[in-house]
Parts: C-alpha cells; structure tokens; sequence
C-alpha cells in the first residue's frame, strides 16, 4: 500500500470515527463487486463499531445469484432520510448511487475502481488499477484494523471473483492475489461460493448460448461481433432480460472476437455491452456514447431501438452499415 | 512448507547434483498441467545447471492450444536410450509416462497431485492437497534455490491455471494464490496466457456446445448428466474427437447437475470423462473401472462401445437402465 492510499485511510477512519450515522451503498442493479464490497465493508464496519448506525441501503434490490450471501442486512430505499456520511462503492459516477436524498449527506466518501470515475466525492479512494471494490475494500478494512473473519471474507471474495472473472481478467495483480490467499486462510466456505458463482448455469442460460450462436452476427474478419438481444431469443431460452448479461463475455472468448457489442432494449432506449481485447478500448467506445467503464469491458444507453443503436455503433467504429 | 517436503526436495537436489544425464518428463495426452509443469521444472534445472545434459521427453506431441509456450525444449520419443536419472510430473500411474526403456532409468522420482498416486518412484513427491503439479514444481525450484524468472514463471501460471479451473476449483489453497502472486511480480505476460488459454475458443467449440445442448442425457432430478460424442455431433459442429473434452465442464456447471460423465469413442474402448461437485466422488466411480483421478474430477477407460459403456456406468451408480 503506497503512503497516499495510507494517508486516504487515516482520513477515512477520523470520518468514521466523529459520525454517528454512516450510510454504505453501491450502485444500481447491483453486481457481484458492488454487493460483495457492500457486504465485506459493512461487516467490517459493524464489527468494529457495533455503537455506530450503520446502514447498508441500495436502490435496487440483490439479484438472486448473490441470495447465498448475507443480504438481510442490506435495505432497499429510495431516499437517504437521516443527516449522515454516505461511503458509495463501485460507483463509476455519481449518478449511479441513485439515492435521493443527497442533501442529507454531510460528507461523501468515493470508493470505486472504475478508470472514468470523476472523483466526485469529498474524499476519493480511487484505484483504477484494483480488480474490483472489493479488492480496495480489504485493504480498507485491514488499515481500519479490523480483523477479517469468515463472514467478512466471503462477501469481499465473492467481489473480487466476480469482476476479475476468476482472477483471469488483466486488472488480476500480484495483489488481488495476495489478498484471495489471505480471505482462504480465514477458513470461509469458498467451495459454496464458487459452485454458487459458476457451477449454477441454469439450463436457460445454456439454451441462451445455443440461441445466440445462430444470430451473432460477425464484421472484420470475425474480429467484431454483434449480437441483438430479441424476443425469439429470450422467449426460445426461457430467460429474462435481465439475466442475459453473461453472453458477452461467452461471445468475447471466441478466439477472432477482438471487441463485441451486445444489444438489448432498456425502457426507451437500447443498452450495450462493451468487451475487448487488446486492440479495441471499450470504455472509450462507450464515452463517444456517454457510457464509461475499464478498458476491457464498458456499457453506455443508446438513444432508439437496437437497429438505430446498431446503426450508430457501426459508424462509430467506422464500418460501413 | 513442511519439514517432509523440505527434505524430500534436499534429496532430489543431491541426486539432481550427482547425476549427469536428467529425463524430465509428463503424461501421455499431455494438458496444461503436464506441459506447464514439464516446460516450468525443465526451464528452472536447465538455468540451475546448464552443464547437466537435462532432456524434457514426451511420448506424445503437445496440444496446438499449448503452442504459445516455449515448446521447442520438450521432444517426442519413444524409449529412454540413454542411463539417467527420470523427473516424472503429473503421472497419476507409472503407466502414464508411455515411454519405454525403463530399464535405463537409475532412479526414478515420481512428482504428482493426484489422490489416487500409488508412490512409484524411488523418490515421492506427491502432494494431493496441491491444485497442480506445477504449483509443487514451482516449491520445488524455489527449494533448490533458483529464481523464478518470467520464462519459468509462464508455464508454471499456465499450468496452476488450467488444472485449477483458473483457482475454481476446490484444491485452489491459500498457497496457489500465493504462488500466483509471486508469478505475477515476475513480470511475464499474464494477458497473453489468459487469452491464449481462456479467450481462444472457436467457432467449432461454440458449436459443439449447441449440438450437445440437444443431446445431453438427464436423470435423477437433473442431477446426473451423460453426454455420448456421437459422430453426429462431431459433424455438425466441426470439432475433431480428440478436442472435445472440455464439455464435460460446461456440462458440470449447470447447476442441477452433480455428476457428468461424457463418453466418447477411444480405439475399440469407451473412454469416460467424469466430473462431480460435493455429493459424488468421481475418483471412487473412475476406480471401479480401473481409471483413476481426483475427487472432482476423473476419468476411466471402458471395453466396450458408447452403449455398451454407458449401461455398465448406469449400474455402478444404481441406475435402472
């Protein structure tokens, strides 16, 4: 840890110390990063400062993937109704929180890793390098001095495997994991978590693999790939909408696949799915767009439905449509 | 470490020291771990002792997924012509080394993880608990004193990293992520490996996964799945038989399932790929019919065609047929 992130730290931990009421969120439509180091730090904190309100509060609800974990702590709400401190994970902006109420908030704590994040924050413990919030998280914890046991290590684990894809994805460094053999030595149950993480595809999600190889339709010598979420595919496969989100890094394995767009309606507008390999820079395809996210994986909201966002995408990239 | 291992490996550094002529060799149908561990061990004596005549020796030829690594060190053969010492890494049996001219080999040191190692060597370093050979090999170099450059570094990750699921898999300890981090620092190319081991499937693949999708076999609850790799399949997808098996894992992780067992055709047998999560031991069923493996992953050779192979599975595990 360099002496900036210790000096972030000490600050964090004299917040801490002087509030009564500390609020703790993630992002909307919450994933495994956002819940995993919602849970690990809340934990953490209630551990060491069982005298202290701390809130664990999100806008949407925990997708049932992460139901294994100990999610009773964690509240829905739609407003931040006391005057307190708000600590945001994994919020690449601001806007993600999705919490009103921001008013109430005395001082706003930034944790995130996302490259694009504005520091929009009072204080901004932000490390574009880390593999997750998670990861940012137990190094948190391990300053704050809190002893990290079981049930504080399998939420921050199930962070960190989540958004560094097993440890394969390039943010993975020596330290991510140093921290995994050291959330293993407290003894959680990391067999349960890795079944309920990647051994529980549902048969729908493999029919949704089945469905998409007939319709990805490829560019470039196959090295760009596009897929259209539609209604055949969803209905063909048995899955929600909400669930499909998967398929884009299934697309971006295939060996020509250098960049791959997944499509799919969202209320008004079409949303996309950005992944890459080392020739494409998704986050940066995704700001000409007004999205953001890392290098290797991003999303942005197109304006119109999935052939007018196809359409933009393509002249975006500088292929002719 | 423990103190049987730091001996053990004090006694092959004296006979590494006293020998002239070294065979390092690995198993028949080599994978990731076999070649990893080979190419990692081979590498790091090659450095140590460059005066030694240490020759990397393979019955059979190395997987084209492989070819990124250094493969030109490792040469095939089918007889040991020269007296020296034999290194064998990752054979669950002494039959697994294929090679013959046994006869020339002074001591023979059997290096491995598999539970099921009945200790042929005149040397046994088998470490059950390990996720992989290579993460013994990589004890072994740091035991005998070399270090670990990013040459050495490549195919040791490469070999933790396939045998382990990319630390998925239940043996991945605290000390695998240990040794991955210190991999890491080495400052070999990480993204290179992920997207040659994990980035790489092919159009055939992801076929292959929607032609068995339709064909996969279910009983009791879903729990148990059998996949035969019929001729059809093969055709339709554009997958050659010898590639095929790591369906059997894509089959293991949907999560109804316990237990899966994909057969496919091997000279005038059956040969059984098996992989269980916690209710099935897959080494006990592989045992009954004389293969061998882990607890959560094995395999087997049947007499007999697909049919045939797949009646005598039906009963050993109590299915009515």
């Amino acid at each position: 840890m360099d002496s900036i992130m210790r000096e972030k730290i000490e600050e964090l931990k004299a917040l801490v110390e002087k509030s009564e009421v500390i609020y703790i969120s993630s992002h909307v439509r919450p994933d495994g990063d956002s819940i995993g180091s919602l849970l690990g730090l809340g934990k953490g904190l209630l551990k060491q400062y069982p005298e202290k309100k701390i809130m664990l509060r999100l806008k949407d609800e925990v997708p049932s993937y992460l139901g294994f974990l100990d999610v009773s702590l964690v509240k829905q709400t739609d407003v931040y109704e006391e005057k307190g401190i708000l600590l945001a994970l994994d919020c690449g902006d601001k806007s993600r929180i999705g919490i009103d109420g921001l008013e109430n908030i005395e001082t706003l704590v930034n944790i995130d890793h996302h490259m694009t994040n504005p520091n929009f924050g009072d204080l901004n413990i932000v490390l574009s390098d880390a593999s997750s919030t998670s990861e940012i998280v137990y190094d948190i914890l391990h300053g704050l001095g809190v002893e990290i046991d079981p049930e504080i290590a399998e939420p921050i684990y199930t962070g960190i495997s989540m958004d560094s894809g097993s440890f394969k994805y390039q943010s993975t460094g020596a330290r991510t994991h140093e921290i995994a053999a050291e959330l293993i030595r407290t003894g959680f149950d990391k067999e349960k978590v890795v079944r309920k993480l990647y051994q529980s595809n549902t048969l729908s999600e493999m029919l949704l693999i089945k469905e998409s190889m007939e319709r990805i339709e490829f560019l470039r010598d196959n090295s760009i790939a596009m897929l259209l979420i539609t209604e055949e595919i969803l209905e063909n496969s048995g899955m929600d909408i909400k669930e499909v989100d998967s398929i884009v890094e299934i697309i971006r394995d295939i060996d020509t696949v250098e960049l791959v767009f997944v499509l799919k309606p969202f209320e008004d507008k079409t949303k996309v799915s950005i992944r890459s390999k080392e020739k494409y820079d998704s986050s940066e395809i995704a700001q000409n767009f007004g999205g953001g996210g890392h290098m290797r994986a991003a999303g942005c909201k197109i304006d119109g439905d999935m052939q007018q966002a196809r359409k933009l995408i393509l002249e975006a990239i500088g292929e002719g449509v």
